[in-house]
């Protein structure tokens, strides 16, 4: 059933678009390769991506500084946090928002187009496996908390309920984590209920405004930023998916977060009680030069502000009580209502999204057909990004959560000083080890001598009695609790003035009720 | 002129304390080795140690949580902030330290009794070079900022005047401290006012209260900590010292801090605008886990409780602000009137300071006369620190500075997380950055387009802005400026528009008064 190609009409599209040079090899390539050039061209819209370009270049040639002084910081309005608020209102937001999953009307959507390149691996980061206790990838903690957040909202509503995973992947991890899911059965999940989708892709521009070739016959195409998201939305299906299932409210979320809470309850309950149609979870910028996403107000609207983009002097402005004026630092955490969604992807919004330049170094067919590898940059990058639909909206809520948390990214390989493997799992079982002292269980070393519960740690912040030198230096204490076993710190009643021998690992037991305690022997 | 020991004698002093053992290997040692066991013996007072032993005992027998209960958090009214003062008032306290610099009352004092042990060297901290392109060592960073802010203080007085610069080494440090002074011609300051001292030191005692011979011609001494500057103040003539050169005011501080601004005229103006007689800077603590002491209140005294005496759950009370309840992160940074280090260092009231007790594997000479390395702690070495005294006063004042701007200790070999030459010198760079873009100057790229004012930085904070990959890596802009050139950025009128290329080194120009720019060639 192989369509012939129509290389006139093909060719014909190209030269109208000046991208005629895309067919300079096609003689020269093989009929299969001739079919995936022809597949790859057709499946981008010339005129469009040419549009793209241009206002690429406008872009570029703005001044940046300008954004810098249209700057506002959020009204407190919008604002919520964590360590300004009481137990009673942060117990009424985990309700509200228990409800709302108990009623099956949360989903969540994770952003996985990424390839664990600086991670150096050669799969999705999903996959990796930061050497906890129980040696669970990134993905597997993460199904097992939409399994555990299930089970707590059917206790407050007393009916089954599902939490639909929709997982955004690209041209590079899609295959790969479909079969990885499927080889592990979903992690418990029912599979109807984990759905893979695909970024979109755009061509790679030279600064002439030619489409880049990667070789004879590939185009050099990038996925098209995590804001590619709402074109596919659209276009693959997910709003009418969504729409099926009777689903209200979208947390969207990124991969690389150990700590991430999926469909966070509290978020959810904070965006319903406020009637947002679109929240961000954020951390605390505490320092100027901290590279984070700034989330403000730009000319009245609200925006992620990207930190290159901003000068000292805006970055280091204080309010009187001593904090960061500009101090939403963006994680990347998102709430939306599903109405929200399907707004800004209708066509006329979608597309007023402006589309982030990088100037970067893209390998390269010379017309001889050679390739060349750039020592300079030679062409751009355009992405969307998430965040970018915040303009849409003046309905907006920002919630503001602990780091130590909420917020531990994956994204260097160790050896790094930050977000590591290795500093990903010393900030979950740092997590873990303060859910067990919560629940007023204690950690012993192997002679019976109680450990102290804060802890000499080369990952903790820095040391600031610098000139004491008597305590011994001391490692994270490992203690690891399954997800299935709780989410938030819940279901511990159990450890209450239990003595644990770390390292621990704590797992649900066979009657799915009591704890499979494991710890080092006496 | 050698005395001869008097050996029944020194054998009756030692039987009377009960240190009999001492000298169990005494007709086996030659003579010199005799003569300096004597000597050590002599050193100590055995009685005293005695002592000093019993209550260690029971320090170690208490409960460490009652602690916990007792902890009070600091009235507002002892406490400042740089980041919660205006302009106005910090170049108020600026004016007022600078004028009491100007008059030769302000003395540092610096504590140097630490080896380089984590750091892998094996002589002082302060002799360490963090690889910064001028590569000047910690001393010489330190002695530079003092010649500076003579200078800047004798613009308030239009008078000559002397930091004098006291420096506690201990048995370790002391000879190749002086040596390495007089090689570098103290740094340019006058070699009068740089006065070296002997830390005391404590015998090691068993967990039977008998002292630890580490040879068996040598007892088992240890620096009795940083708290051992009072005894060593008394008896060494330092106090003397002070008064006779007129000094009213001390600030102690700890060689490892790359960051440290030495006499400090805002907090020294804070100190005294608040007319206290003992002050301490601190960074606030905004993890609750964070490994720090903190600055607090027990049982209405001022004190400093390390990190390991806290439950978590009073670690993580936080006032209705957001803010950590207990937030004042203790960096060995004080200040103290003469009057007060006089009262202190009486025997009546230095004797009340409590000894902290740090369990330890002591290597010793068994009695066969091998030496023994135990495998798990065999006797404890006994400490007091600077900040004990703060319990001797109700009129006391607590200053806040930013992390960033003020602390960044040198601890631990590069390869580590934490508290490395690297994150020394990286902090050290982006102080001097921040100085030039203040200052009005920009930073280049050797193509000509400028540096983004915020880089992503490896040593920063966490990347918030998880999802966004478009940023290629970039490394800290190096950038040194001379302390001879400005103290807290002040001084750089001349970089006003100008443009760098990193790698930049400013020092002193041949005239003293204008820069001398070294930067990378184009």
């Amino acid at each position: 059933m192989t369509k012939t190609i129509d290389i006139s009409s093909l060719r014909q599209k190209c030269e109208e678009a000046g991208q005629g040079h895309l067919l300079q090899f096609w003689d020269q390539i093989e009929e299969s390769q001739q079919k995936s050039l022809a597949a790859e061209i057709l499946s981008v819209n010339l005129q469009e991506a040419n549009v793209y370009f241009k206002e690429a270049q406008a872009t570029l040639e703005e001044n940046n500084e300008k954004i810098d002084e249209q700057l506002e910081p959020l009204e407190p309005a919008v604002c919520g946090s964590v360590a300004r608020s009481t137990n009673e209102l942060i117990d009424k937001y985990r309700n509200l928002g228990l409800s709302a999953v108990g009623n099956s009307e949360v989903a969540v959507l994770l952003l996985a187009g990424g390839q664990g390149t600086r991670l150096g691996v050669p799969y999705p980061k999903g996959m990796y496996n930061v050497g906890l206790p129980s040696g669970k990838t990134l993905y597997q903690l993460q199904a097992e908390r939409i399994v555990r957040l299930e089970r707590l909202a059917e206790r407050v509503t007393g009916k089954p309920c599902a939490v639909p995973w929709y997982i955004m992947t690209s041209e590079h991890t899609k295959e790969s984590t479909e079969t990885f899911f499927q080889k592990h059965n979903h992690f418990g999940l029912n599979k109807e209920n984990v759905i893979l989708f695909e970024q979109t892709l755009l061509p790679c521009f030279d600064f002439n405004g030619k489409i880049i070739l990667e070789s004879q016959s590939k185009v050099a195409l990038a996925p098209a930023g995590n804001g590619g998201l709402y074109n596919a939305l659209r276009d693959q299906g997910v709003l009418d998916d969504l729409t099926a299932r009777g689903v209200k409210y979208v947390h969207v979320y990124c991969v690389d977060n150990i700590l991430v809470k999926m469909a966070d309850p509290v978020f959810i309950g904070f965006c319903l009680s406020k009637g947002v149609e679109c929240g961000a979870k954020v951390v605390e910028k505490t320092v100027p030069k901290e590279a984070v996403g700034i989330v403000c107000k730009v000319n009245g609207k609200y925006q992620v502000v990207e930190y290159s983009e901003i000068t000292l002097k805006t970055a280091e402005k204080r309010t009187p009580d001593g904090r960061l004026m500009f101090n939403a630092g963006n994680i990347c955490n998102h709430f939306f209502t599903l109405d929200f969604l399907k707004f800004v992807c209708q066509k006329k919004n979608e597309s007023q999204l402006k589309h982030h330049v990088a100037k970067k170094k893209i390998p390269f067919i010379d017309s001889t057909g050679h390739l060349q590898k750039p020592s300079a940059p030679n062409g751009f990058k355009m992405e969307k990004f998430v965040f970018d639909v915040f303009h849409f909206t003046q309905n907006f809520g920002v919630w503001e959560v602990l780091r130590e948390e909420e917020f531990s990214p994956l994204k260097n390989a160790d050896g790094q000083p930050k977000d590591t493997p290795t500093t990903c799992r010393n900030d979950l079982l740092s997590l873990h080890h303060r859910f067990v002292l919560a629940a007023g269980g204690r950690f012993v070393h192997s002679d019976g001598s109680l450990y102290s519960d804060i802890q000499r740690n080369n990952n903790n912040e820095q040391n600031g009695d610098s000139c004491q030198k008597s305590q011994d230096e001391e490692e994270t204490i490992v203690c690891e609790i399954s997800p299935l076993v709780s989410y938030f710190g819940e279901g511990l009643e159990e450890l209450k003035n239990k003595l644990l021998k770390p390292p621990v690992l704590i797992e649900l037991g066979p009657d799915k009720k009591t704890l499979d305690i494991r710890q080092a022997i006496s």
